[in-house]
C-alpha cells in the first residue's frame, strides 16, 4: 500500500507541516520505501518533485520539507511498490495534459486488471496499474468532453462514476486535480479535515512537530487536507466511506457522491 | 532571448559543472531573469525542476547545482520573457507524453505566428509561442506515426523538416528529447562539444570554477554538451550553422541535416 496526501486551499499555503509527517512514513515510521512524489500547482502551472528513493532519507524531500512553496492545490504520494519496479517513471503523482490543463494523479491500492482496458489518447510511460488507470480516466473524460466544459460540475460526476468502476477491480483510493479542483475517491481508506478560523495548535503523529496555525494564518483562510491516515493527533479527521467521491474548490467541498446514491 | 543547455551521454553523468555556468547567466552574468527549468531523464522517467524566479538567486537552482543527479539526457533553459508572462506554466522545458514516452522541449527565440497553426492532440497550458510550437511538433509526429516507430531514424527527419518550417516564422533554436535521443535545431545560435578520452581541465566562463574531467570520468565516457553560447573558455566548441539539425544518442551524433540539403 501507499499513502496519499492532498491539499485544497483558498489562499496559497505551504504544506511543509503535513508533508513533514508524511515523509516520516517513507521508511522511518512507515514502510513506504519505494519512492515519493509531490505536485504543487501555481496558477495553471504545476511544479513536480519525484524521487524513487525513500522519502525519510531523501535530500530532495528534506529540501521540499524546509522550503515553503505556497500553493492552492497539492498532491503527494509515498510508495510501497506492488506492481512495477522502483523507478522514476513508476513514481506518483503522474501528469498529463487535457483541455490545456495539467492533470495530476496519485493512487493508493491495486487494480491489476485495469491493464486489460484499452487506451486511446494517453499511454503509460512506466508499467504500474496506477498510471494505466490514470490514462484510462483521462481517455474517458476526453471522449465524453473533447473540449473543456464550462464548469467542473459538468465533468466531476463522470470521474466519480469511472472511479467506482475502477474500485470494482480491487483497491482504488485516489487523488486527481486539474489545478482548479481537487478530486478524491475512497475505496478502502481516506480521511479529510478542513482547517479554518478559529485556528488551533496541531501536533504531528509521526515526528515531534507542533504548529500553531493561529500564528500562521488569517481569519479568511480555509485549507482542506486529505490523507490516507490522520496526520495529526489532536484534530478531528473525518473518514471517507467506501465508495465516497468528493471534490474540493478553494478548500470547500463542492461535490460529493457516495456508493449508495443512484449514478448521475 | 533565452539560453539552452543540453546533454547526451553514454553513461549516467551529472551536469553540475555546466549547469553552474548556465545559472550564473540567469540574472548575474546574463539578463535571463524570467525563470529557469531543467529535465533529467532516468530511464523512461523524467525528473523536472521549474522555477519562474531568476536562477542566480534561486534556492532550488542552488540545490540542483550542488546535488549530483546522474542522467544520460538533460535539457535545461533559462528564460528572458518575450511572449507570455513570467509564470510557472510558461517556464521551459515543456513536457508531454507521446508513444508512452516523456517528451521534453525547450526553445530559444520567437515564432509568434506559430499560434496561427491549429492544434489537434496537444494544447498549451501556458501562453508562450514556444509551448504552442512544441504541441504542433508533437501533433505532426502523432499524425504521421500513430504508434512509436522501431527506430528514431524513422522520425528524426520529420522533426528536422518541421523545425525548418518553424524557423521560417522567426528565430527557432531548440532542444527536444524522448528520453532516448537528444534532438537539436539551430536557427541562429547554438554550439556543441563532445568530451571523451583523453580528458582535460575545463574552466567556466561565467564563474570561477574549474573541473578536471580526467579525475571524474573513465576512458569509455562520452558526453556531448549543447549550449546557446560556449560555457567554457578552454574547450573547442563547434558552432551549428543556420538550419542545422542534429540528433545525439549516448553522446554520439547519429543524424544530421543542414538547410541546403534536399529534404528527406
Amino acid at each position: 500500500m501507499c499513502e496519499l496526501l492532498g491539499m485544497s486551499a483558498n489562499t496559497p499555503t505551504d504544506i511543509c507541516f503535513s508533508f513533514s509527517g508524511l515523509m516520516e512514513r517513507g521508511g522511518r515510521t512507515g514502510p513506504h520505501r519505494d519512492g515519493w512524489g509531490i505536485v504543487f500547482y501555481e496558477g495553471r502551472g504545476a511544479r513536480a518533485f519525484h524521487d524513487p528513493n525513500p522519502s525519510a532519507q531523501s535530500p530532495l524531500a528534506n529540501w521540499v520539507k524546509d522550503y515553503p512553496i505556497k500553493s492552492q492545490i497539492v498532491i503527494s504520494h509515498i510508495r510501497q511498490a506492488n506492481v512495477g519496479a522502483t523507478s522514476l517513471e513508476n513514481t506518483h503523482p503522474f501528469q498529463r495534459e487535457l483541455w490545456g490543463r495539467s492533470f495530476s494523479f496519485a493512487h493508493n491500492g491495486q487494480v491489476p486488471d485495469v491493464k486489460k482496458k484499452p487506451l486511446q489518447f494517453y499511454l503509460p510511460i512506466g508499467d504500474t496499474d496506477s498510471e494505466h488507470a490514470f490514462c484510462w480516466i483521462l481517455d474517458q473524460l476526453r471522449k465524453r468532453f473533447p473540449t473543456r466544459p464550462d464548469s467542473p460540475q459538468q465533468w466531476l460526476p463522470l470521474v466519480a462514476s469511472v472511479s467506482r468502476q475502477l474500485a470494482e477491480l480491487g483497491v482504488f483510493n485516489m487523488l486527481l486535480s486539474d489545478g482548479e479542483v481537487l478530486l478524491s475517491f475512497c475505496s478502502t481508506k481516506l480521511c479529510w479535515l478542513t482547517r479554518q478560523a478559529p485556528f488551533n495548535h496541531a501536533s504531528l503523529k509521526d515526528t515531534e512537530l507542533t504548529v500553531n496555525f493561529a500564528k500562521e494564518t488569517t481569519d479568511q483562510d480555509k485549507v482542506t487536507i486529505i490523507a490516507t491516515e490522520p496526520l495529526t493527533a489532536d484534530e478531528s479527521w473525518q473518514a471517507y466511506s467506501s465508495g465516497e467521491f468528493r471534490a474540493f474548490l478553494h478548500g470547500t467541498s463542492i461535490f460529493e457522491s457516495s456508493a449508495d446514491e443512484p449514478q448521475r
